[in-house]
């Protein structure tokens, strides 16, 4: 990964230094067990470990013995051999293959890789969850298909973004549990003449692992596999608040903004620009995060008891997705942890949907009602559409831009910029005094007739005529009524 | 590929009886070859086609030899062998192997696939031109990452959706022309005792088609991969016309809407709704075409000479890819021919974006100045960014709206609705005047001081002191300057 | 999915007519669930329930209302109200959003989906452990990067099919648990005036599901996609296994074949073939498997509380997804139900392999008198690697071959043909003997000089010269030494 | 990429001192092409050029002031300022947004990657042709499905490589001519008040593009994703003859093998092991290289006038794209430069085959004596499937292991295969002579009844009685027959 995106913590597990020092682990981690269970004497062990871990592996030196061998593996060996006293060699990677070191060794990174993103991902679920708690009572308008729908509040949206990432830190931790298992079982499984069972549990019970049983020269990618698809998932449940962000964040009424440093510019050309830089690297990201994990899913298989295709990609594609995952939690992190809200436009978006935010409500409302005088169903239905098209028409000067095309030249669209910024705006109605009212009038591009038109009116009127009628109406549009089933998601979801 | 989705021209191609009649066209292909060669007599082939063509294929018959056989095209040849006069029988499927059949065959049926989507596209394409030319002189705002940038006409805006999705048509072409290469050159391509280099071109040139050289018993699929990622290029010009539909169509000032029908429902609970479910489908639609390319992809790689694990990706991905790109060409075509343009959202936009449009242009008109002051280049930056800030300041209500969390309960949060429904708007002066007139003042979030703020609205006064200068900063906000490039683009585009 | 490769079970699954019944269980099941918490009058529920189950949905008058109301859900809530007696009519779909109704019926159809995959992959499980069980003593040599390595059992190759199978089983088994997660939760996922987490936890209850909270209009399909991904990863351990079956089914001395029907023909062209078309095809079915995984993937993000992207990929990819594993699984089983075992060429190989089998037992041996006659541990390696090329020398004739290039024409190669065909073949002793007698001789290609083998030649005859040794040193090459750490994992895997 | 895969020559080119040189570039350009259109004086250009050129960008301030303008573009503009005279620095990035500066960086760099690629690829297409050529006359056999199949020459196999590489090239050339366009068109790419369509040709054409007429302010990526699409096609034909090689160098009858050095280890634990470790790398690498491809295909898409997504995928993903195709084609290159053949295995092999190489020829062959004596045309298939069932009929005592599963206990393993290597190998007829001499006999597996095969050896008898069809008949399987049309194919290959 380019430093730009590096996290230096995957850096720190993916380097040379560390991983020689896995694999030393693990060589180590054999002669440890054998000396667990009497097949080799102790001194050996001690002394192996004494010399080798007060002389590191010679980076350089395994290098250029790489170069000759081609093998990095068998390079690390001979460089470690170097320290070690004849009389004790042979027990040195002793009937080990080359993978009895690496797969131990690399369960061991994966798990460490595991670790730093739960970590991170707690700090950013505590972040969000008293965010949330302390947004609980601001209120917004949520949006379906784009679309204004219903009353919310901002806390409670934040909820939405929570769940499925608390769901998806459950996965990994889940997929984090399976990279325990690996194996030291020689070069094809079967442990051959020299290894057994019992050195294998031992060894890895050393490491902190556990042997999976039925591994070939190299534990099957696929129990790594749903590490790779867990991170995937964080990966889209972070890539939805940010999508969700970027749309809240659009100028026009925007609910929100990323934070925007003192010196911060936006564009070079346009100097009022504030762009939400943040969470767009985020979707950026996921689209290499995606990449990543594709690469790890196509190298799952590999031919009878093992190839070395999965190597590269292990190198690469294993330290690249967790340091994209890391930068977008720590995006994340910052984005929502500085973030500016505009509470004003949250209430002003409100007032801008006419109360059709409680369009359900109401429909149910004249639904019983219709119900009582014998009225079908649908009705209620036609008539909360009728009202809603007619709380959001235009005045009489709009109505007339809507429908001109300037045609000629760009002069005449000078003119009718010019002219618009002495335009008056006058709202109609909003669907709540329009239903109470019977104010309905028809529209182009409903079924309704003026003959239907007139027959609700009256129905409405004689519905609203009882001042009980009237109150209960009113109260459908009470936040307090419309957010009643909050509380207890916030109880469920916050603990 | 589900009938709700599918394409009846793409069935009609894929179907088993279009299928076998183009085997049936590769074989006598093939005889009528050798006749034109003089290696085999006229009478053959014509008696041979004649036959065949007057008693098509029994698919019945066909399927259940299959059964037996576990070989489609064995099958095939043994059912119409039974119409076959016995002298005549050598000369059918004479030195082929399968492939040398279904390969001509498939690359007909690739050809005619890719016709039916250029043809789709080229009405689409004709659609979009025409509009675009209607709209020429509409004014919008245009944005990048979400907020408002510059003034544009919508008609420009439609050809930044066809400038794309010309492209990708044109890299379509290209790749259905790859197609028109086949094979017909024996059991692995380098004909063996029976074919020949003159009997395959012969052939090939009957059927419409030419050699590709280098086959083995396949034409290797990489030929016609670049069909599937032509197919994946309109795909992704569709889709991304369809997310800035469905952000142009959310509510606020929404710039347009889907044609909604006079009986049709947005929602069973919100009778307000009306979705951008035609462009939504397309964003989904996308997700299955990128799946089928991937599919394509995977399989252009075989063993050797071949396995068969490309047939079924090729019955399957191939035609649902067809099946998917025509539903997106069919939706959008819809779509976008009986959109709703509210052109009257358009211009309030631009009112409510406080001549923020022309910050580009402003900066370069003081950094001119500035430039004649010996003033640094970046104070021009600095004053309209300070400018654009100002231009957004909030009333004092609402900016302690802004800064509130209600926190005590819900019915606080109704008392706060109720009561900003009577809060006063109040816009502050635009970006234009404020510079103009040197209205700068301090805000929270920039660097600038109040000295900076002070020297700066000095300096303003200054340059705006004549009638002159005032005029040419005027002349900036108009859309015939700011759009004046425009009509090369279109004449460009459009031809 | 095209009837040649779907599984009638899915269909019935995902067909109209159990779509709309499961619609219908779920509508009932929110009533029910309001007459449990007494919040509606039993008998509404009875009656309507009754009447509904007794008239099912006519699916053309449905499909006829969806092209009016451009809305499935709706078109099937007003075709059920047809039926139900007005006065009842308020309880049906009383308060709820289309995906009150779907999200819970598509979570009862994943739930079927993985439970027919979980049935059949237990069956292919049962078929695969008796066959390891039977083979547990035939002998085969064991391949890594393609060449031979190591002495196993077939029925030890067979666990190592299983070990990764079994994993994925487990995998999925986890995550269509997860899929009994839903939600009846409103419009938006916070139960708005109607509705309430009391009734959404009965309902569900009703169904067999529970709530997942913190969802908006639609269950974060976050949720169900792990599904998907261990459907690819059950495809993955199947691909596997079908690619290792391939290796070993491939002309020479070929381990295994697929099953042959007396009347199959495995060419058009070449009658002599018998080709590995079943295994063949799971990997053509991978392919189509991973590109619909990547399409359920690519579909988890929506925007805030809701779009319909996702609506096409659900009815297309995801039965997909089940149609290929199902398919994946019943022709692997097929395959190694009726497999032809060539024991004799497994046999053969071992003695090809000129008893490198036990390389490593044999370097690990001459390892430890290394360590007794203090030269260094590396001489064993070299000693073991030098025999392995010797033993593969070819013969004078066939050395010579190796190296000539017919450079000519055609006929030269008529004549090398011909001759090669009378060219006596004559193996050189195996790598047990040349070590034993100190056979080694000098090779190109390895760093090893004359004297380096002389030398080493007479360290052999040292070693070698006492009984003990040469029996301890035969003992290396019997199965019953080199296999005695499988019978552990019989246990362990066979359970 | 990681420093083991790193190609310097692509860090050269998206390194930070080489990305802001063309940064540069394209500001000049913009200012020397308003100098040619006499829209500003030539000395600003001639003294800014002649200044910025002895300066070279700072790379550790304008890192610098990124951190606090969070831009890096306008960093940049900031850092090169410092050094431009205060009178010209109006000129300076002027009317310009930060795209129009790295777009038309960024195609340059492209076409330089591109570049690097191509003439890799020609050095290899090089070495291959002329490979080709070498083993023009080498024989050998080809398969399908794994299967022995007919003859080729070994040249041909290499031609049936070739060809897919040289058309993935040809993709690759007409992608990266695509890359040639670009944009210079303001924020919005409608030039706005400032650029003009000659400015923005002008300055292209000094830099060596042209313009792209459509874009907004970034060029669509729709445009280079052709280029992403290419390499991943030069990386499937490469990944096909990767895994063709690995398959011919299986142990058996390894076809060839890849180079191995002198102190070469192919494996820790067993020191006899070549693997054929470049070609799996090579297929890994192909597994990297897709998930690169797929990154930069998702993120074709923007929203509107533009957002930041695809800068990350960018800045990762592309030079990634780079160095792993590199790295695959000098992988093949050594590989292929260095293979050994095994002539001898190729040879062997041929005999291996039983004649069964020319099945195609003498089916066709019988099928022409069936007509003549109006035997049905069926008939020559099924003789020659059965004599080729004879023909790999193994003896008495094979057969016996063949049905053998050792069932006790691993010691009666031990003595199977001691006894075995004293098994007698006898091979029956070939096909050739089976037939000829008609000596069919009937086999399990197959439908032909004793009466059959009866029949069918005295058809075969007569037919064969005449000398000259016996003639006819040999003559059918020489390879200078049955390669008579390979010629063809080298001269339209290697031109």
């Amino acid at each position: 990964m380019i430093t730009r995106y590096a996290d230096p913590r995957v850096d720190a597990i993916s380097c040379d230094e560390a991983k020689v020092k896995r694999w030393q682990d693990s060589e180590l981690a054999v002669i440890e067990a054998r000396v667990n269970l009497n097949l080799a004497p102790r001194n050996v062990f001690e002394t192996t470990k004494a010399i080798l871990e007060a002389n590191p592996c010679d980076i350089g030196w395994w290098l250029r013995r790489e170069k000759e061998t081609q093998h990095d593996l068998t390079a690390f060996i001979d460089e470690r051999l170097r320290y070690i006293p004849p009389e004790m060699q042979a027990e040195w990677h002793k009937d080990m293959t080359s993978y009895d070191t690496e797969d131990a060794a690399f369960a061991l990174a994966l798990l460490q890789f595991a670790a730093i993103v739960s970590e991170d991902l707690e700090k950013l679920i505590g972040l969000m969850k008293g965010f949330a708690l302390r947004e609980r009572y601001t209120l917004m308008l949520e949006r379906t298909h784009g679309q204004w729908a219903k009353l919310r509040s901002f806390g409670g949206r934040i909820l939405t973004w929570l769940a499925p990432l608390l769901f998806a830190h459950e996965q990994l931790k889940r997929a984090a549990a399976n990279c325990r298992q690996s194996r030291i079982s020689g070069a094809i499984g079967n442990y051959g003449g020299g290894l057994s069972p019992e050195i294998e549990f031992e060894a890895l019970r050393i490491l902190g692992l556990t042997p999976f049983y039925g591994a070939t020269q190299i534990l099957p990618r696929i129990v790594q596999a749903p590490l790779a698809q867990s991170v995937r998932l964080v990966g889209e449940a972070l890539g939805q608040i940010a999508v969700d962000f970027r749309l809240g964040a659009r100028s026009g009424k925007s609910l929100w903004h990323e934070p925007f440093a003192k010196e911060q510019k936006g564009s070079s050309a346009m100097p009022h620009k504030k762009n939400t830089i943040g969470t767009e690297q985020i979707d950026g990201m996921l689209d290499l995060l995606s990449g990543s994990e594709a690469s790890v899913l196509r190298s799952i298989q590999t031919w009878e008891a093992r190839a070395i295709e999965q190597s590269c990609v292990e190198r690469v594609a294993w330290p690249d997705l967790f340091h994209e995952i890391l930068r977008m939690i720590s995006v994340m992190h910052r984005v929502l942890g500085g973030m500016v809200i505009y509470r004003d436009h949250m209430l002003q978006e409100i007032q801008d949907s006419r109360e059709t935010y409680a369009s359900d409500e109401e429909k149910n409302f004249l639904a019983l009602e219709c119900g009582k005088r014998g009225i079908e169903f649908e009705t209620a239905y036609r008539i909360v559409q009728l009202a809603s098209f007619c709380a959001f028409k235009p005045t009489e000067y709009w109505a007339k831009v809507r429908e001109t095309r300037p045609s000629f030249d760009l002069r005449e669209a000078d003119e009718l910029l010019q002219e618009s910024y002495n335009a008056p705006f006058k709202q109609s109605l909003g669907i709540k005094e329009i239903i109470k009212k019977g104010k309905l009038f028809r529209v182009e591009g409903l079924k309704a007739t003026e003959k239907d038109v007139a027959s609700w009116n009256v129905f409405l009127s004689e519905i609203f005529s009882g001042a009980d009628t009237r109150a209960r109406w009113d109260a459908l549009f009470n936040p307090s009524y419309l957010l009643k089933g909050e509380g207890f998601l916030f109880s469920k979801i916050l603990g």
